[in-house]
């Protein structure tokens, strides 16, 4: 408690600082917000650099994380302009300050760097950056050091203190439970994809000539994709609808699928099916809703040729026009009992030569680019 | 600024208060890490009322959620021991305090609740709770109202105030999050559970006489898990295992896998091909190992007469132990093209027969147990 003979002066400072405080702990909680409101890694990172220099009033700030193989740690996102460079200087545990940390888990204020052996003096070298303080802490999930979080320069004199310390270190625990869930949802839409692709190829497998078949018309469709302004969530429904295009022919027996000859045409008739039987097992599955209409129309046509329902033109959803040029390529690009591979060469040529009759012109002219580019 | 004529009392009252909100705002921001720290829907609620109550010094804390689609809420947790009474006690929308706050979305404090009229007297009538101050705001997810979060009961004297709420409204945004970030998990892990299930669905439809096979030997397997003292991480991998036992059937041609009549011991060794067929597809996965075992052994028996490896005893797998009895009370009790159903009751009979040379006894005693109960 304080006495009576403390000075007006004095309690005013006294004040000020607990003001301060009181401003600094709610912008904590709102950085604590921020940061826990998405599950996209790169963008837990980002906020984390913002989010540290903020609640330091740092010039910049810097997420190191743990490369546990290799023992080291490298800049994830960092000072602005000058990201590129630093990228790529990885730091080895017990090397420069962050090393340091990252080795023995212990917080660390360096007020005069050059006068610190720790210092690595490698980043400041190569970026023109004059480090003048830093303030270095670790970012521990469940005791394990996944990172470390840096604020450097306080903007304000008298280097970083106490009080910064403490406020950077609960910030830091955000960041760690922030980056840990976003690594669980990864990981388990990892598990998603991997475990549905490794189905839909064993499905597949059951025909001989198209191993490899789903894995490949997903990469293509990506491809088709970046040069076709997909927003970010229809980009992840053409990637499930490309997992899941041909896992109909699951009901396509036997004696059709795997038959090496040509199909007389009452059998592509059954072959056809392939499409509706996919949608059956699809439309089960309430979070697949979005996948169907490619399950179901990647075999349409533009001049309404195609199947299972002649759709024309617009008619066919733009997810099943992506499918079907990434399908149709793979299908004269690989080996069939009655014929060899086109090159891709010669493939491209007949995609063009059916661009606006059999294909989307758009989608053929995106898979173009992206062969151009080499993504294909 | 403060101005010298303040006085000494003024002063250290002032000075009182902003330090408790300086630990308020610390507790906030602990608050929100605790409620951040996990993905499990049931726990955050839980974290969210005891966060409730320690940050508003109250008595009770609770937590109503949203049903849309009755629009009205519904307690989620709430006063520990009266828990169970209040459960079942909904309130539409526009009724009571909580009601008025989902509603209009505004945060609301009531000192008086006995002359106020929006005060719903049901809770306190039916758990003998006596509510003399609530302060009640909204759970927002990007604008929308997912549920309201309250705390009653204030211990010290004067009732809720300004501050107390603008702390509160803090903490119901994490709060927010935290349920949000659980929901887009769940959603996630609901979409690989149902799609693989689909597939493997898919899979054994094939062979028309086990249709449901997968879903039943998965309701069996997690029924044994109830009363066999498995770890949550072990009950997961049950699931997946059950799910994913009998994928490696893609791979068995249509001639053996349909045939109506008993196989020939040439065809039956085909058959046996499924436990391996179904490991080189779930390897693929790296997520997946923990599945391994299972899919591989589910069909050893303890006296070493099973396959594909003539495991015994101890050599096989619990998982594969579980997944066995599952699989085998399921086959006994459908229809085969040569044999009618079992009813369950003598299935039964033959799980205790065969409990110590085919099947784990412990395991048998679970399930036993489980069917007992009516979960089989």
């Amino acid at each position: 408690m304080p006495t009576k003979d403390i000075g007006f002066e004095r309690w005013t400072r006294k004040l000020k600082r607990i003001e301060e405080k009181v401003e600094r702990l709610a912008l904590l909680s709102q950085l604590g917000q921020i940061l826990n409101s998405t599950l996209d890694h790169k963008e837990i990172r980002r906020r984390a650099i913002e989010a540290a220099t903020q609640l330091m009033k740092a010039e910049a700030g810097s997420l190191l994380l743990v490369d546990e193989g290799k023992r080291q740690l490298y800049f994830e996102v960092a000072l602005s302009d000058r990201e590129e460079d630093i990228k790529m200087i990885p730091l080895r545990f017990g090397e420069g300050i962050a090393g340091c940390v990252a080795q023995n888990g212990k917080p660390l204020i360096v007020n005069s760097p050059k006068k610190d052996r720790r210092f690595f003096k490698g980043v400041d070298e190569r970026t023109d950056f004059k480090t003048r303080n830093i303030i270095c802490v670790p970012v521990k999930v469940k005791e394990k050091i996944i990172g470390v979080l840096e604020a450097i320069n306080k903007q304000e004199r008298g280097g970083f203190n106490k009080e910064d310390l403490s406020l950077f270190v609960s910030l830091a625990d955000q960041v760690a439970i922030a980056l840990d869930n976003s690594r669980l949802y990864q990981e388990l839409e990892e598990m998603f994809f991997q475990t549905t692709d490794s189905l839909a190829d064993a499905i597949e497998k059951r025909d001989p000539y198209t191993g490899g078949h789903t894995q490949r018309v997903t990469q293509y469709s990506l491809a088709i994709a970046k040069y076709f302004q997909l927003k970010p969530l229809e980009k992840k429904w053409l990637k499930i609808t490309s997992v899941l295009h041909d896992i109909g022919k699951v009901g396509i027996e036997d004696q059709i699928l795997k038959k090496p000859e040509r199909l007389t045409s009452k059998e592509f008739e059954m072959i056809k099916r392939h499409c509706d039987i996919g949608v059956e097992i699809v439309e089960h599955v309430r979070q697949l809703r979005e996948s169907i209409p490619g399950v179901k129309y990647h075999h349409e046509q533009l001049d309404g040729k195609g199947y299972p329902s002649g759709l024309k033109g617009d008619e066919i959803p733009v997810l099943a026009k992506i499918v079907a040029v990434a399908d149709t390529f793979d299908a004269m690009t690989t080996d069939r009992p009655y014929r060899r591979a086109m090159d891709k060469q010669a493939a491209i040529k007949e995609l063009e030569r059916c661009s606006g009759t059999q294909f989307d012109k758009k989608v053929v002219e995106a898979f173009i680019q992206a062969y151009q580019k080499g993504e294909i």
